[in-house]
């Protein structure tokens, strides 16, 4: 009892301290998204957020519905010239294949093994499906995320020579960062594995695993012989968390339509329609890769991250489209 | 640029504000769970919240790491004589029954029309299937969510005569409550519905959709021909968040291993065993229910939250226990 008074005063010295970095903060924050420039995206995410966050507007939205949703490759990290978790898939054949001589003469590992990358495209769907099972199944939950952070911390990208945890766009960590200081929670809606995202979005986006959405595989609960459960990962997909995937993915994990929905490819046509077909303020944004020298340019014609439908319909409603080239002075962390 | 320091000005004066407020709810907290009879039970959890709230200490967990999951039926509300989300369903049977002529001639429809519970508990779970899909598949979320609502809003308990949102269990509130203000991000994991749990988890337990994990079934995402899409809910089921789906759910939802879990049936073993294994301090937790005067008592032979192999588990492992009736001074918030 006694020492309620002193608890009380250092309780409040710490808040003062606490005040003066929120200062800092708030300053921070009023000059905002440094990368992006001053084009009509800035200004319409700008507006949006004060629009969201201005109590007693018309438009105010309470902190609980401010839910934010981002895809992940080519939206928030290079997704060109394959998906992160591809390369993944193709490295851990390469590392496995001394356990599995019979790869040698198997379609499609003998492919990927030999490099011939035109004889893996061949075997199609199939041949990926089972490029994925083989390595990304039969193991527990803590080996395949031990397995991913052992690779995150070797590969690297094979133009830029980076880890690819590098190779995201600072422009978007400043919007999560702004989004996040509004009162937004942020969450990663992707076709990526959600296993696989987990590992890094934490440490690289600051998105918590509990907030990250995306395809997932079977799991089975076993006992093992020393008392300790473990999951095992099934070589049998769940979610596809693309396409018309991702509204469902939505509705599972989140529970809540999103006010903000960002993407970059026709797979997130069907999030961005979701999130605009909700009651009151929403933003729906795509980021359009038009910076072949920072990075790449690509849209209608891709095999990776095609963008043809969502941009015709980002047009026609009048949603932002990011122009790479035009709307980032800066496009990595390491950049100038 | 003049405004700045009277922003600051007022940042500081609303910070103190704020450090009032939070002085008051230190002293609030530090009474905590009043109705918590001071036992066993609740001496552990006041231990393990020290535990991993001391920061220095080996036992300190990260605020991000501590993740808390709860089951709900008979866990932080009244689960007898039936689960409320199977009242729901022999309701909406009742409701529907007009529209459906054919259901006085089809079993199972014909025996909930005509309240023979006998011939209904028959049909077994493939009559229960058919049930739930008549009546929580076919229509789009929203409809299911409004027709969970008005339900809610009307169903009264056939003991207590009180709507189901008021037969939630006081002393459970008051530990949602206390392991949030010690910075836990609480979770629901529980084998019903996340589309019928998510009407009323955050108004009655402050939990929000996002964090609440359950069974799901398939949706399908379909664009209307007013050119707004929506999900309709599919008669087949996705996961089953019960027994060996209760840690599959928590890996695929929220992605970390809770360090604290509470359930009260056997369908929580796993949950509790999957929250047992991880590393550093831990808290697994049952309710038992022992109190046939104020709500009920009933374990090993129960038809519904059939509590009998967790409880030896529970008892072998030094889980904690809670006897209803000599840990808890209060059942309901109504209650004296």
């Amino acid at each position: 009892m006694s020492s309620t008074p002193c608890l009380l005063q250092r309780a409040l010295r710490r808040l003062l301290c606490a005040a003066c970095l929120l200062a800092a903060a708030a300053l921070a924050q009023a000059q905002g998204l440094p990368s992006w420039n001053d084009g009509a995206a800035k200004q319409a995410i700008l507006r949006f957020v004060a629009d969201v966050t201005t109590p007693g507007s018309a438009t105010f939205v309470a902190p609980a519905e401010r839910i934010a949703v981002f895809d992940n490759d080519g939206t928030l990290w290079v997704e060109q010239p394959i998906y992160a978790q591809f390369a993944f898939a193709l490295d851990r054949v390469k590392a496995l294949a001394p356990r599995h001589p019979e790869w040698k003469t198997t379609p499609p590992f003998d492919a990927i093994l030999k490099g011939d990358t035109k004889a893996f495209a061949a075997a199609g769907e199939k041949g990926l499906m089972q490029v994925l099972a083989a390595t990304h199944a039969g193991m527990t939950t803590e080996q395949f995320s031990a397995s991913v952070a052992e690779w995150l911390a070797k590969a690297r990208h094979p133009r830029f020579g980076q880890p690819y945890e590098k190779l995201v766009y600072q422009p978007m960590l400043e919007l999560l960062a702004y989004l996040r200081e509004n009162g937004f929670k942020t969450f990663i809606v992707s076709g990526g594995g959600v296993e696989f995202m987990r590992v890094f979005t934490e440490k690289v986006y600051g998105i918590p695993p509990e907030q990250v959405v995306g395809s997932t595989g079977q799991l089975a609960f076993k006992m093992g012989a020393d008392g300790k459960p473990v999951l095992l990962k099934l070589p049998k997909i769940d979610l596809v968390d693309d396409n018309v995937g991702k509204p469902v993915g939505i509705q599972r994990f989140i529970g809540r339509r999103p006010i903000l929905a960002f993407g970059n490819s026709d797979g997130d046509q069907q999030m961005l329609e979701w999130t605009a077909a909700g009651a009151g303020p929403r933003f729906m944004g795509l980021v359009h890769h038009t910076d072949a020298e920072r990075e790449y340019a690509y849209d209608r014609s891709s095999r990776v991250g095609k963008l043809d439908k969502a941009l015709d319909e980002a047009r026609a409603r009048g949603w932002t489209v990011v122009d790479m080239k035009q709307d980032w002075n800066r496009v990595f962390p390491a950049d100038r």
